[in-house]
C-alpha cells in the first residue's frame, strides 16, 4: 500500500513539475494522500524538539473556515496551512491539541517541508484558540501591581473567568460597550493547556502546557469594582474583551517564561512595563492550583495577571476611548495590536 | 429521486415485515435513508406546537457515545433515539439546538413515530446539555432567599459562572472535594438558550429559550464566602458541582415557568420549598440583561438562583457529607437525584 502510494505520489510530482503549477496546486494534489508520521525517519526524529509558533487563521476572501497554521519565522513570513499539508489534521487549535504529540509532530513536519505556505497578505489571524472550555484568569498576580494599589500580596491565587465569547483576534477591534464608561487595558502572559488532567502536581505542570501567548484582559472597571455584587465576571467578559495572540508559541520555544519583558502601549505611549519575573504565582503553581478544583482540558486558556500601569489607578484615572490603539507586547511572543471602536 | 427512495423504503418495509425483525432492526434499515422534513405534510404540520422532553444519553454497555433523545411520557417510558430515527441529525443537544426549528421538528416527528425507542433500563441519562459555551448563574434572585440572610433585594441581577466541566448528569454522583468542608445544596430552575443573539429585548427573550430543566448549584461555602478574594467562581465550579436534568423540557411544555413549585430534599427531608414566583429577575429579564454583555449561543445554560433553606444559613449550619442523597424537584420538569460520594 505504501509503495503504491509512493509511486502515485512520484507520478503526481512529475505531472506537477511538467505543468509548472504554483506551489499551492502541489498542496492540492498532496492533500489526496494523508501524510502520516513516518515510523522511524531520521530526518524527522530531531524535529520533536523544534520550537513552533502555531496560529489560527482564515484566508481572506475565501470560504473554508478556520485553519491551523505554523508560522515561518517570527511573524514576518508566511504560514504553513496544516490541513493543506495533511488533510487528516484538524482545522482548529483545540482539536490539534487534543491529538497530543501526533498533532504537534505533524505541525513540525509541515513547517520543515516549507510547503503549503499561505502568504501573510492572504490571511487574517484569529485568536490562536477559539471556543476553549475555559478562560481562567488570575487577579493580583504581580508584586508591583499589588504595590501600585496598596494591596497585600495574595497568599493564594485569586481565580476568576471570562466566557470564551470574549476571545478575539490579535489585530481585531476592541468594541467599547455603551454599558461602560471605564474600559481599561491589562497586558498579560497567557498560556494554553495541551494535556488535560486533574490534581496535577507542580513538578509535572509544565508538561501540561502547550505554549504561551499574549493577552489583553480588557476590563470595565465600573462593572468590575462597583456593580454586579463585586463579582468581576461581567466587567471582564464583554464581547471582544480578550484579544489573544498572535501565535501560540510552543513551550520549547520560550527559554524562561518567567523572565520576559512585558509592555503595554496606548497610542504608542508605554503605559505598562514590567517583567514576568514579578509574577507571584507562576505557570506551574497556577496549573496545580486550578486543577485541584476542575479537570483541565486541551485548549483551556490561562491569563496570568497584569503588572502595574493600568488606567484605573492613574491620577486622574485614564480609560480607553474610541480611536485608541492598544499594543500588548511580550518578548519572544510578539505583539497584539487592537483598535478601540 | 423521492419516488425511488419511497419505493426502496416500501421494499425494505416488506422485507422487515417478512423477517419478523424487532423494532430496532427497522431503525437500522430506516437509517439508510435520511429522514428530511416533508415540505407540506398535514400530519406533521400540527406537531410544531407539541411539547417535548429532550434528553442526552448513552446506551449502557454499548459504544457509540452521546445521543440525543425524546422522552415518551414524563420520564417513565422509553426514549426515542433521534439519530437512529434520522441519521442526518446530530448526536448532541448543543448541535441539535444549533439547527433551530429543523432539529426540533425532526425530534417531534421522531416522537410521533413511536419508532427507534430505547428502553429506560438500556440507557444512562446525561446532563441534557454538555460542553455549552457558558454556564451563567444568578445570585440572590429569590425574594425569600434574600430575607433569609437579611440581604437587600438586588436592583440588578448578580451574575457569576461555573465552568462547563462542572456539569454532571441528573443521577450522577456529587463528588465531595478534599479541599472543602462546607459543600451545600441549591435547587434552581435552569433554562437553555435555543437561539443565540446579542442585545435581546425582554419582549423577544422567550423566543430565544429552548426550554427549562432542573439544576443543583452545588456550592463550597468556604471557598465562595471566605477565600479566593470573595470571587465565587472556585467555590461554585468543582467538578460535579452542577447536576442538571433530567430533561430539557421545551418552552411550550411549561405553562408558566414563573409559577412552579421548587423543592430540595436531603435524605428525604425537605430542606428547600418555594416557588419560582419568588424570582426577582425572571427568564426574560435575565436573557435581556446578560445579552447586553455577551453574545448568547445555542446551548448556553442559565441557573436562575435558589430559594431559602440552604445549609449555610441554618443554625447551626449543615453541610453535605458522604452518603447523603440530594433530590432537586421542580413541578412539570421532574427530579434530579444525586448521591454525595
Amino acid at each position: 500500500m505504501v509503495s503504491r502510494l509512493s509511486s502515485r505520489c512520484a507520478t503526481l510530482l512529475r505531472v506537477v513539475a511538467q505543468m509548472r503549477l504554483p506551489l499551492h496546486s502541489f498542496c492540492i494534489f498532496r492533500s489526496l494522500f494523508p501524510q502520516r508520521r513516518p515510523a522511524s525517519n531520521p530526518q524527522t526524529r530531531g524535529l520533536s524538539t523544534a520550537a513552533m509558533r502555531l496560529v489560527q487563521f482564515v484566508r481572506r476572501g475565501a470560504s473554508g473556515g478556520v485553519r491551523v497554521g505554523v508560522e515561518q519565522g517570527a511573524g514576518g513570513l508566511g504560514v504553513v496551512d496544516l490541513k493543506a499539508f495533511d488533510p487528516s489534521m484538524p482545522s482548529t487549535m483545540r482539536e490539534l491539541l487534543q491529538l497530543g504529540d501526533e498533532g504537534l509532530d505533524c505541525a513540525r513536519r509541515a513547517l520543515a517541508s516549507g510547503q503549503c505556505v499561505v502568504e501573510r497578505s492572504d490571511l487574517q489571524l484569529l485568536s490562536p484558540v477559539l471556543a476553549p472550555e475555559k478562560v481562567v484568569c488570575v487577579g493580583m498576580n504581580y508584586r508591583d501591581h499589588c504595590l501600585e494599589q496598596n494591596a497585600p500580596i495574595p497568599k493564594e491565587p485569586i481565580i476568576f473567568s471570562k466566557f470564551p465569547s470574549a476571545l478575539t483576534g490579535p489585530y481585531d477591534d476592541i468594541v467599547l460597550p455603551a454599558e461602560s464608561q471605564e474600559v481599561d487595558w491589562e497586558v498579560e502572559l497567557a498560556f494554553v493547556i495541551g494535556r488535560g488532567g486533574k490534581h496535577i502536581k507542580e513538578e509535572d505542570a509544565l508538561a501540561h502546557v502547550a505554549g504561551f501567548t499574549v493577552a489583553n484582559d480588557v476590563s470595565a472597571r465600573d462593572w468590575q469594582m462597583r456593580r454586579n455584587g463585586k463579582q468581576w465576571l461581567l466587567g471582564k467578559t464583554f464581547d471582544s474583551f480578550c484579544p489573544l495572540g498572535p501565535a501560540l508559541v510552543t513551550r520549547d520555544a520560550v527559554g524562561d517564561p518567567h523572565s520576559l519583558a512585558v509592555r503595554c502601549l496606548v497610542n504608542g505611549d508605554t503605559v505598562q512595563s514590567s517583567n514576568t519575573d514579578q509574577m507571584i504565582f507562576q505557570t506551574e503553581a497556577l496549573v496545580a492550583w486550578v486543577s485541584k478544583f476542575v479537570t483541565l482540558t486541551p485548549g483551556d486558556v490561562f491569563l496570568t495577571g497584569t503588572p502595574p500601569g493600568v488606567g484605573v489607578f492613574r491620577k486622574p484615572p485614564v480609560f480607553l476611548k474610541k480611536g485608541d490603539v492598544v499594543e500588548c507586547h511580550i518578548d519572544q511572543l510578539g505583539s497584539i495590536i487592537n483598535k478601540v471602536v
